[in-house]
C-alpha cells in the first residue's frame, strides 16, 4: 500500500482583499513551485481546488496558468472543511496508486458564499454561524460552570499566537478586557471570540512517500486521517455541545495512525468561535470533558504552542476553503522544525481538525516527522 | 488491490422543470435504494455530489434527508465532467480501501452556471460552447469532404434512440431534412444539432467487487478508466478538430483495463454537438480518422445501437452534473441485459466519455460484465 507524504506548500497573506478567486489560488500555487525543489509541472498527476467560491472549472484554470496538464483536475466543496477534504481526496489518489503528485489549493474570499449556511431552514433566520456557536456557548459555561473569562482567554491566546505568524489576518493582541468589551453580537458571544472570515489561498503537494525525498529534504508522512458526517442541519443529531463528528473523525484517525491522543504532540483545530476550542479539545481527548478552556488557558500561560500555534482561524483569520490547508501547512512546519517564533519544541506527532456547519461533518489528519 | 463495482442506480426524468437542486439530486437516490437490494443507508460510507449548482453543502444534506452518515461527504465540480470526476473519486476510495460503499449522485438544472464558459477570457463574447463547436464543425467538414447531411445524421440518430430511453428529454424522431432546416444558430450549426441543457439528476453506487454480490445480482466491473486536462480555455494548446484531451484520457483507460478499442462492444459518448460524437469516436480509435460521422450514419442504418444508445446528450437531454453518472448507468444495462428496446445483442465490455469545455479535459470509463 503506497504511503503519502507532504513535500511542499505555499501560502497567502490572508486579509480582506476582494480580487478575482483564480488570483489568490494561482499566488498560492506558484509559492508552492518556488519552495519546492526539482518540482516540474509535468509530475503533477492531479489538481484539486477547494472553495466555496462559485467559479467553475477552476482546477483547469489553475493547471493552465500554471502549464500543468494533469490527468485529474477538479474542485472540492464541503464549505468550512473543504481543505480537508480535496487533502484526503488526494491522499485516496495515491495510496490506489492513481496518482503520485497531487497538488491541492484551497482558497476563498472573505464575502465567500459559504459563509452563510442559506441551505439549512432549521435555522429560520438564525443563519449566521455564531447562532449555534451562541447555544454552544451558553450550554459549556453552564454545564461545566466555565466563565466568560475562561473562553475569552482563547481569544486572547490566539490573538496573541497569530502575532507570530506573518500570513495572519489579525497583526494584533487583546486583553481578557478587550475581548469581553468587543461588540456583543449575542448573549454569549463577542465580537473578538469569532473567527474572521477573509481572503486568502493556501497550496500542499502530496506524493507517494517513496518518491518524497526528490521534492523535499524533510517530507513530513501522513499517518492517518478520519471524516464523519453526522447531519447538515443544526437540529438533526444535536446533542448540545457534543461535537459526534469530531469524536467519530478523531477515532477514524487515532485507529488508522494507531496511536491515542496522548501523544499528540501539537495541533492545529476549527477554532470558529471561542467555545469550539475547548469543545474541539475534549472531543479529541487531548483536554478532559469540561476542562477544554482550562487547558488552553493553561497552554498560554505557560506559553506552550501546543494548540493552535498559528493563530487558529481567530487569530489567522477563516479563509473558508483554505483553512484546511493552512492548518496542514502549519503542522508540516511545526514537523519539520522551522516555524520559527511559532516553534513548539519536540514536536513530532501532529494533528489537524477541519469541520463545517456547527461540526455536522468534521475530518482529522494526523502527520508524523 | 480492491476492485470496484456498479452494484446500483436510479436516475429522474431530464426535463425543463425549476425545482430546489436538492430535490432532483434526492429522488435519483431514493430510487438507487428503492432498486438496490439488501443495501442500507448504515452501509454507505462516502457521498458524493456532481454538480454546477452552486448551492453548498450538499453531499452532508442529501446524506441527512437519506439518514446516511457518511464518513466522506462533499461536492465535486468540473463543468460537464463532474460526474465522471466524481466517479473516478469514489474508485479511488475503494481501491484505496477508504470505503467500501461509495454513492455519487449528480444533477443540474436547465439555468445551470455551469453552461456558460464566463471564465474563458479568450473567447471574448463568444461565451457559448457553441462558438467552439461550429469552429470544429466548419474544420471537420472542410478536411474530410463531410457535409452537413453527414453530421445531421447524427442529430436523426441521437433523437431516434432516445425514444427507447423512458428518462429522455426529447420525446420526438427528425428527418435529416428537418434537422437541416431547425433553427440555424451559427453558419454551422443548427438547434437540432445541439445538446439541450435540461434539469435532471442520477445516481450510482460503487462497491468494493468483492461484497457487490450482496446488493446486485450482476454486479458491473470498473475494467479501467483514464483521465486528461489539456488545458481550460479554448485557444490554448489548440490543434483545431484534435480531441487531445479525449485521446489521452482513453489511452490511459485501454492501458489500464489492457485492451484495445476493438473490444469495445457499446459506449456512451459525449455529442454535445453533432460534430463531436463523429471526432470522439476517433479519437477513441472506435472510428477511423475523418469517418466518425460516416461510422455513425451506418449504426443508424444497421440499428446498431453501439453508440450511445440512450439517445446521447443531443436526444437524452444534458443535465450537466447528471450526464456522466446518466452515461454509466445506460453502459451498466446494456452490460446487464437489461436496456430493453435499447438493448445491443453481445454487450460485454462498455465504455463511457465524458468531457468539458471544447475537450479541455476528458474522462473514460471502461466497464465489464
Amino acid at each position: 500500500m503506497n504511503e503519502v507524504a507532504i513535500t511542499g506548500y505555499g501560502i497567502t497573506n490572508f486579509n480582506s482583499e476582494i480580487v478575482p478567486i483564480h488570483e489568490k489560488l494561482f499566488e498560492a500555487t506558484k509559492k508552492l513551485f518556488d519552495n519546492t525543489k526539482n518540482i516540474t509541472n509535468k509530475e503533477i498527476d492531479a489538481v484539486l481546488i477547494s472553495s466555496n467560491d462559485n467559479a467553475k472549472y477552476l482546477a483547469a484554470i489553475i493547471s493552465e496558468l500554471m502549464g500543468i496538464k494533469p490527468k485529474i483536475a477538479h474542485s472540492v466543496e464541503s464549505l468550512c472543511s473543504s481543505g480537508t477534504n480535496a487533502i484526503i481526496t488526494g491522499i485516496a489518489y495515491i495510496i490506489s496508486g492513481i496518482a503520485n503528485n497531487v497538488l491541492i489549493i484551497g482558497g476563498d474570499l472573505h464575502n465567500s458564499p459559504g459563509k452563510v449556511l442559506d441551505w439549512d431552514k432549521s435555522r429560520g433566520k438564525f443563519k449566521h454561524p455564531i447562532f449555534w456557536a451562541s447555544i454552544f456557548s451558553k450550554f459549556y459555561k453552564r454545564k461545566f460552570n466555565v466563565k466568560d473569562e475562561d473562553l475569552a482567554m482563547i481569544s486572547v491566546k490566539n490573538h496573541r499566537f497569530a502575532l507570530d505568524n506573518p500570513f495572519a489576518y489579525s497583526k494584533k493582541s487583546y486583553s481578557v478586557y478587550e475581548v469581553l468589551n468587543s461588540k456583543k453580537i449575542t448573549d454569549d458571544i463577542r465580537l473578538l471570540e469569532c473567527s474572521k472570515p477573509c481572503t486568502g489561498a493556501a497550496a500542499i503537494l502530496l506524493t507517494n512517500r517513496s518518491i518524497s525525498k526528490k521534492f523535499c529534504e524533510n517530507p513530513i508522512k501522513v499517518k492517518g486521517f478520519g471524516q464523519k458526517t453526522t447531519s447538515a442541519s443544526f437540529t438533526k443529531n444535536f446533542e448540545t455541545g457534543i461535537l459526534q463528528s469530531v469524536i467519530e473523525s478523531a477515532q477514524i484517525a487515532y485507529n488508522n495512525a494507531k496511536i491515542t491522543s496522548k501523544e499528540i504532540d501539537v495541533c492545529e483545530i476549527h477554532d470558529a468561535f471561542t467555545v469550539c476550542e475547548a469543545l474541539i479539545l475534549e472531543a479529541l481527548h487531548i483536554a478532559e470533558k469540561g476542562k477544554g478552556a482550562k487547558f488552553a488557558k493553561n497552554l498560554f500561560n505557560s506559553e506552550e504552542r501546543k494548540v493552535n500555534p498559528r493563530g487558529g482561524l481567530i487569530g489567522a483569520g477563516h479563509a473558508l476553503g483554505a483553512t484546511g490547508i493552512a492548518q496542514t501547512i502549519e503542522i508540516t512546519q511545526q514537523l519539520q522544525k522551522i516555524a520559527g517564533k511559532r516553534q513548539l519544541e519536540n514536536a513530532n506527532i501532529g494533528l489537524i481538525q477541519n469541520m463545517s456547519a456547527a461540526a455536522t461533518s468534521s475530518s482529522v489528519l494526523i502527520l508524523e516527522n
